[in-house]
């Protein structure tokens, strides 16, 4: 992509209530525009992150057996009725369809999928099985003054997984678990995100809650150093300020961002909707569920919080809006000019995703040293590349790279 | 994938009030899911459908330079009142978010991506551009009784162009109507969808429906057998019932769906958000727009509407949810079984994508022959296949075709 062509500048004007820090380096950078409160557009740039953290949730998703599926946000009353959720819960918004119809605005969706699955529950045979969606939700939070990381809308990954016995949902509770430290590991989040024993409601003694440590978190979670586990705070004293695993009682309190949750469900909603399956002696029993959720907004602006300096945003590779950064300076020049294009066109055919600014008269003065052109890898800054090797400094530790496009990228 | 992990199964009952032919197919088929008038949940193989339709837009919107974004649904009052649609606009879902906000769910983004490209915009220089994105949309339809070709939420892709003056705008307009007619022809909609004239508002003589000819449309088009181009009815009486390319009066009636629409909006949201550039000389001027439609529900609707017999659904190749329907059939024999597994590890390994009944018990009685198993292409009936070597018959004309798989599919 010529960044010449982007139609989005970097800009210094912020809006005045913008306090978040990743918000404000998404929206500096032209990743994100606000429109209000808690609510962002996402331009080409973050749009492409957001793209590769989706695709990477997928996988996951599918790794796990998922079946994906695309649920409605208009939201029948009757369903959030039977739940009593219609009454109770204080951000949902309800909205007017005609004289005698009201209508919810999802913000989540145990309240279709447990009657959708219904439809095609019988028997024991039709167990078990995991569906999952990745749609908009939408939340009237009061105050939404997190930036990206608490929207009143954004899009999340929600799977839902249905069981016939305690067994069986354990043991796909177990593969979640899995697949989500993979998800925050590909993110990059992997080092500082916490598998954190949480509430676990009616049907079993614990949820979990992933955590990545941050000043930016809005929660507070006990962190046991031994186990690489922590606790959140409404149930620490639940465990006697002491690690569910191993009983250490020096846990350390860090502010962290919940960047995902995993729930038994048990048969809280299938009572609700009535979802029962026949077992091998024809008796009737409530299916059992499970969710894993993710916001995708909130990931990508909590790998912001994570990894950022005072000069900007560091992507970790794997969902960096490209590979390569290639930085032509000195274009007015034709040797110049000619040897980048050349390096772009080269990139592109060995279908290596890059960035190419192209805007002339823009670079040159950033850099004294003129080289004919720079390669900034994924998280690096640009030195000197000449194809096929090339070399840079990386943009974390500043250390000195070398590589060759074909066979490292 | 192996149909016998899919938790989705076919079905007899349908709504009653479903009277929708497509809806119908689909709903039958279990490729979607009615949760009310107007609202249906994509299930996985329909949503399969979705997503290659998607990735065909995308590329067609790509290919003539729009760059993707993701703007929200929830759109701000102030907005929308700018334009006077707050008022005007019968179909428009208003909700509040508080004592003092007011919202509007989006039906269209006109209100959101004028202002935007307000803050990039100064001169000459940052224009032309193209933004376009794949988003939900909310209509408050008042009936919504014609399935997925109408419905109350649907998924729609909007590209808008932002242009300094008319040559360059027309000269991408008339770009924008190349790529919808590929966009068409990918899909299967090729041959019965006409480029339709509609009116055009203030600022041009025509805006441009394409309109697939279908009993189950709700338009009417004047079809020009010599130019294959069409009128709306609106319109019909000002051009005096002739075609506005060559003046013929032997226009032919027919019902349609309106599967796209391409519209130039000249200044009309410019000046309604102060959005200028100044030009060369230095002058402040209105910027230029045009906004490019397609909703992707309807267009999957109407793509069943025209495609399926009295047995079902006919899908297209590059939309089908599978390139290859293989049926096992005869499971309980050991080697049926062996056979059926080899082909279906087969197709994989050669990147075929694939639809495995392996379902025990379930196809054999359909088939007197019994032969080891069927490969149903897309759009095929299944007939004796012989790996590398596999011959069907063709779902439409039945006539039988003979294929490697490596080599033409």
């Amino acid at each position: 992509m010529r960044q010449s062509t982007l139609f989005v500048k970097t800009s210094k004007n912020l809006p005045k209530d913008e306090i978040s820090e990743s918000a404000r380096l998404l929206l500096r950078a032209g990743f994100a525009d606000k429109l209000m409160a808690g609510v962002y557009t996402l331009l080409p740039l973050g749009f492409k992150v957001f793209k590769k953290i989706e695709q990477i949730i997928r996988e996951e998703m599918e790794s796990i057996g998922g079946q994906e599926i695309f649920m409605p946000a208009l939201q029948p009353k009757e369903n959030w009725e039977k739940t009593g959720r219609w009454q109770s819960l204080d951000i949902l918004f309800r909205l007017s369809a005609g004289e005698s119809r009201e209508i919810a605005l999802g913000p989540t969706h145990e309240e279709i999928v447990t009657p959708l699955a219904g439809r095609f529950i019988k028997s024991y045979r039709d167990l078990p099985f995991a569906v999952f969606h990745i749609q908009n939700k939408f939340r009237n939070e009061k105050r939404a003054k997190s930036g990206l990381l608490r929207g009143r809308e954004f899009v999340m990954k929600d799977l839902y997984s249905f069981h016939a016995d305690q067994a069986d949902l354990d043991g796909y509770y177990e593969k979640a678990k899995l697949s989500y430290r993979r998800i925050f590991s590909r993110c990059g989040l992997g080092d500082c995100t916490y598998l954190t024993y949480a509430s676990g409601g009616s049907f079993s003694k614990y949820s979990h809650e992933f955590q990545t440590v941050s000043p930016a978190g809005e929660d507070l979670i006990y962190l046991c150093p031994k186990c690489s586990v922590a606790v959140n705070k409404e149930i620490i004293a639940d465990v006697k300020h002491s690690c569910p695993q191993c009983g250490q009682k020096d846990l350390i309190e860090e502010k962290a961002i919940e960047v995902g949750n995993i729930f038994q469900l048990g048969s809280k909603f299938s009572t609700a909707f009535g979802l029962k399956f026949s077992n091998e002696q024809g008796e009737n029993r409530p299916v059992l569920m499970g969710c894993y959720g993710i916001g995708l907004q909130r990931l990508l602006a909590t790998v912001i919080e994570t990894h950022h300096d005072q000069k900007g945003m560091i992507w970790p590779a794997a969902i960096a809006p490209a590979a390569v950064h290639l930085l032509a300076l000195n274009l007015e020049n034709e040797d110049a000019k000619k040897s980048a294009e050349k390096l772009y066109r080269d990139l592109r055919t060995a279908r290596i995703e890059v960035l190419f600014d192209d805007r002339i008269g823009l670079s040159a003065a950033k850099n004294s040293q003129k080289p004919i052109c720079s390669a900034c890898l994924a998280g690096s800054w640009p030195a000197r590349a000449l194809w096929p090797r090339a070399s840079w400094r990386s943009r974390k530790d500043r250390t000195i790279k070398q590589t060759f496009w074909r066979r490292r990228i």
